[in-house]
């Protein structure tokens, strides 16, 4: 099984949040407490989850994180964190583990209480359903509007041990940097410290979620989570050694492949699209101009229209507050050049072939606005009418 | 006529610019050439017309105002701009003033090149259109996606004169503060020089058209006038002076009006939302918070849905920048309080009564942050199917 990684069991369950009758408890299980980091939302209300999360993962070792879909556990007060706390402590129980290690994670509506005595009843079957090959169900679990669920592995060579890096993730909507804008777990066999993994996942972060948005709001209870077991038997990775390059290749691949799914699911996307910005007179410049095209909702909407309307993502760069020359900008469309040197190129037939690249599942839009050194992309979607229909009732 | 002010005559005529046969040439002239300031987009990119117009103005005078709806003249190079002047000079020509006295204004279509001949063929009937009646004609040429005109009057006394400002404007996407997210155009027949007209436009301008978001786009065209023809014979308005705060209070009146009207008429829009923020640190951090929720994509997806949804209004503002304890927050929609102190009020019967005042076509949502002298507001409207509708086809 391609999905399991050395040292973690995972489980998933229906507990009782969906009315569907869906998975909606999740369990991922360290055989022994593993090496830990974690990155959670910059938003200035949070869930209690990721409060009492940010404080427990301070030690630098995690057991176990407990996961519901389907409540937030958000702006839910002193009895949110109370249910919060008792959890973990039920599951610390089960599992013969401090509550300290366990760490408590939830997505889905902000503002309704946990349903905790019915988690409660349910988590021996959890406990039970603990498995090496889990991580599907588990990914399941986690999922509130997603369309699937979202996994990605990867396998790094550390002096002679093979190791692998797991990681599942949930969206779909609230989608916006700063940080994370989703839960996601990351697993990995391999052996490192707290301080090499806590700068890789950091590093990672800043080019992958941070570079994804599907509607510009970020989450009360966004949270990526990294634990390490070094249950591969590999030797330490240590600061600036080629296995640290290595590994933090896999772990870069893993976060951008769960980047890629979470934006290509944006509630009711059609089209996952890169937006790649050149030219630019710094980075900072480029990721700037990059995140107000892809934040525009008036592009969303035209990438929804399959409209190569050029005109509304040079609108969009010259908001930015980035400074450039529009008589410098060039633009395509996949490979179709439809904007050179500040001025639409040819048109009819230009616009019909990229309207035709517009209607494929991804693609680039590629926009060049100077002759500088800096670069940066940013992902996105289409807004279409189920993004509407599905915000519009997601309560009810 | 209460559509009319002393000293100016207005026109619209088709010319060919629409296929549909609509209006989509107006021209606004002044008997005698206007004391006029303006405001302009701080868009990068900036359409042609914008250009001409904002040099033109330094001269602190203007004798007539030419513009076109259904293209915008934007990104359309040195083409666009030869255009633009062609089109002023045959105005100026007619009207037998210098051409520097005619400012072109555009707003549609970005990219395309202006029908220059059929425009100006058009142009002998357009000023043989106009009348001091003709402000109803004017407002319906200068539309775009506006599901009507868009007009506003405050009647005024300077001295023992009643003076009259009437404004003229057109939304409806593309719209975000910065400034002004439309074209409007605001003539009076009160005497006021260039200076004291500025600063008073200026400082309207801030808690009006900059306080509206439909979503979150600065068009390249945006552009306010404000011409004043002293034809009502009364004394110069000097600075300091009750005539001037009188003055003000009917300027900030029309533009009021004018912001309420193009955020109504947000493309699509069903609700006209005022986000009202108190108890914040600062008047800025207020404003910031009542932004970001007014720009967020969940809560106006909520506000179509007429989902009293206060965990998305909580979460924008968490993520606005601005400094406040979540746990002082409370929220009303309408009259019905749905959260106070950081906590949900009630249920049930709360959200239904709160889901009832969500149907209305108006209402304000009211959120205090904590204790501090901090207000501000902002207006915003729902994201809906016909929002996408419009976007998504826009250009076919």
């Amino acid at each position: 099984m391609s999905e399991r990684v050395a040292g973690f069991r995972f489980a998933g369950v229906h507990s009782g949040i969906k009315p569907s009758g869906a998975l909606d408890l999740a369990l991922l299980c360290a055989d022994r407490p593993a090496v830990a980091a974690a990155v959670f939302t910059k938003n200035r209300v949070r869930a209690a989850p990721v409060t009492i999360g940010e404080r427990r993962l301070r030690s630098g070792v995690c057991g176990a994180i407990l996961v519901n879909s389907g409540n937030a556990n958000a702006c839910t007060g002193r009895q949110g964190r109370q249910s919060a706390l008792a959890l973990s402590r039920a599951v610390a129980s089960a599992l013969h583990i401090p509550a300290g290690l366990v760490v408590p994670a939830s997505t889905g509506v902000i503002g309704a209480q946990l349903p905790r005595s019915r988690m409660q009843t349910a988590i021996p079957r959890l406990v039970a359903d603990l498995s090496e090959a889990g991580a599907a169900r588990f990914a399941r679990a986690i999922m509130t509007t997603d369309r699937g669920p979202k996994m990605a592995t990867a396998d790094v060579k550390v002096g002679r041990t093979v190791c692998r890096v797991l990681g599942i993730a949930k969206g779909a909507g609230m989608i916006h940097p700063n940080m994370a804008t989703t839960l996601a777990f990351v697993t990995t066999d391999a052996s490192i410290s707290r301080g090499p993994l806590s700068s890789l996942l950091r590093r990672c972060v800043d080019t992958t979620f941070n570079r994804a948005t599907v509607d510009g709001d970020t989450s009360t209870n966004d949270s990526l989570f990294v634990l390490a077991s070094g249950a591969a038997g590999s030797r330490d990775i240590g600061r600036g050694t080629a296995g640290e390059r290595r590994f933090a290749g896999a772990l870069h691949e893993v976060l951008e492949s769960l980047t890629q799914q979470i934006v290509a699911d944006g509630e009711g996307a059609e089209h996952l699209v890169r937006v790649e910005v050149s030219g630019a007179r710094t980075g900072t410049d480029a990721v700037q101009i990059a995140r107000t095209i892809a934040s525009s909702q008036l592009v969303k909407t035209a990438i929804f229209g399959c409209d190569p309307n050029w005109g509304r993502i040079l609108a969009a760069a010259g908001r930015s507050g980035a400074r450039f020359n529009p008589d410098q900008v060039s633009m395509r469309i996949g490979d179709v050049p439809i904007f050179r040197d500040g001025a639409p190129v040819a048109q009819a037939h230009t616009e019909a072939k990229a309207a035709r690249v517009m209607k494929q599942a991804q693609y680039t839009i590629t926009v060049t606005v100077g002759k500088g050194r800096g670069t940066g992309h940013y992902w996105t979607c289409d807004l279409g009418h189920e993004y509407v229909r599905i915000n519009a009732d997601y309560r009810s």
